[in-house]
């Protein structure tokens, strides 16, 4: 089941805030931007920052919220982080400790909020540069691998990148790269293309996968860096508490995918 | 023997008229943009410009003159294309009939002229861009292939695309599409990577090349629609006078590449 397309970003959170929606957001909203979230403790969370600075790629900041406040208004007037993401998942020193859909009774009067762009909207900005997604035709999605390239570490966070993979024909691979470099909050261009063993990826022994994605031998495969990447950087962090989107549970901003181009991380939305 | 580097635009092509400069441009006025050029009778002209128009990764139009007027303010208040490159190539009927160190006894009331970027400040460009140009430190240089790609006809004029070839590994790249994109008046991004094979291009069987180059494991083939594209349009179309830029022997400009970032082809210049 796939998230109500039809509805506005403000309507789709009035849903999923009032617990009528607690699905992924895929296909939600479609032209609007998806952000990953993640709330840590004021004591950490200058070192995330940086960290997140340090990997622009990773974790492209698109807004912080203030300690102990759960809005983020540059993103949507009334978003409140507590109720209006469909899932969450909560993070005890760094380990993965449950689900939830909604968080205001783990809510604290220390916790810092940022939001980051990720790859949710990339296809949307490749169908409209005209790139041909051929994986999507052939019933494909987008594999995610663990590589050997390391995230740049700073403020006590670190770990190895993740890359999500697409393939694609030589020509199409050339103008993704072009539409995504303009898109920085939304990952950027690829961290690497074409020769996977180089950064220790076997294309088949994907970390995850959203369906089976073979390269044919007229594609190459493209890979960006995901924002996975956050999970393994807060389990070798291990704040006491950090809360995050569930995996595909992301917050819908009413920010339209065209504003963001040429747009840099924490340059302040239009 | 280099041109001189130390001299700016104006200076070498005052060398050049006073015919104390015959040789290539490489390497002269760096940072500077360098054209290729193309005159052709009136007749033939907007046949030609539409062609440029159809093929901007090939002939990235940049200036153009009035029939009989042989210069090009635009790109340098003194520019006079009878006397300011220091070497030419006469085509009749589109076949090569020699080359000249100016060409004032040629030159006609109905002559057009057209200058388009090539890609001689292409490594200036990379290189500012952060991309590391191994085979530049291998001592090698790009080579040059006729492949099965065709350029769009239009106007009386088409013909097979010739590209251009670097090997870079994938991180650079990457950096190298991203880079040379955002210079649609240097020939833009490339037009393929990677599979050789799939353009019809044997890289062991350059058309030409400044040095050998070869593609190491860790490296792609990376593939630029190149300006001698415009050689086979030229002998296709065969219009009886055609006089261009010799092979190396540009026309220096005073336009600086920075100014260059983000122009598209006829935009007009700063």
């Amino acid at each position: 089941m796939t998230a109500p397309a039809a509805l506005s970003p403000a309507a789709l959170r009035a849903a999923i805030r009032s617990g009528g929606w607690t699905g992924p957001t895929a296909g939600a909203a479609p032209g609007y931007l998806q952000c990953n979230l993640a709330i840590l403790p004021a004591g950490r969370a200058e070192g995330f920052r940086a960290w997140c600075r340090a990997n622009p790629r990773v974790s492209p900041l698109v807004a912080a919220g203030e300690p102990g406040d759960p809005r983020l208004p540059a993103l949507g007037a009334d978003i409140d982080l507590r109720t209006d993401l469909p899932g969450y998942t909560v993070h005890r020193n760094g380990e993965p400790a449950g689900h939830a859909e909604s968080i205001g009774d783990l809510w604290r009067d220390d916790l810092v909020a940022f939001a980051f762009g990720c790859s949710f909207s990339f296809e949307d900005v490749l169908l409209r540069e005209g790139v041909d997604l051929r994986y999507l035709a052939r019933g494909e999605r987008e594999a995610i691998y663990r590589s050997t390239l390391e995230s740049e570490a700073a403020g006590g966070f670190g770990g190895p990148l993740i890359v999500s993979m697409r393939p694609l024909r030589p020509a199409d691979a050339i103008r993704a790269i072009e539409a995504t470099a303009r898109y920085p909050l939304a990952h950027g261009a690829p961290v690497h293309i074409g020769k996977p063993a180089a950064i220790g990826v076997d294309l088949d022994r994907p970390l995850e996968t959203l369906g089976r994605t073979g390269v044919p031998d007229d594609e190459l495969p493209l890979f960006w860096a995901c924002g996975v990447t956050v999970e393994l950087a807060i389990r070798q962090a291990a704040p006491d508490l950090c809360i995050t989107h569930r995996s595909a549970h992301m917050l819908v901003t009413d920010i339209p995918m065209p504003a963001l181009r040429d747009r840099m991380p924490e340059e302040g939305l239009p």
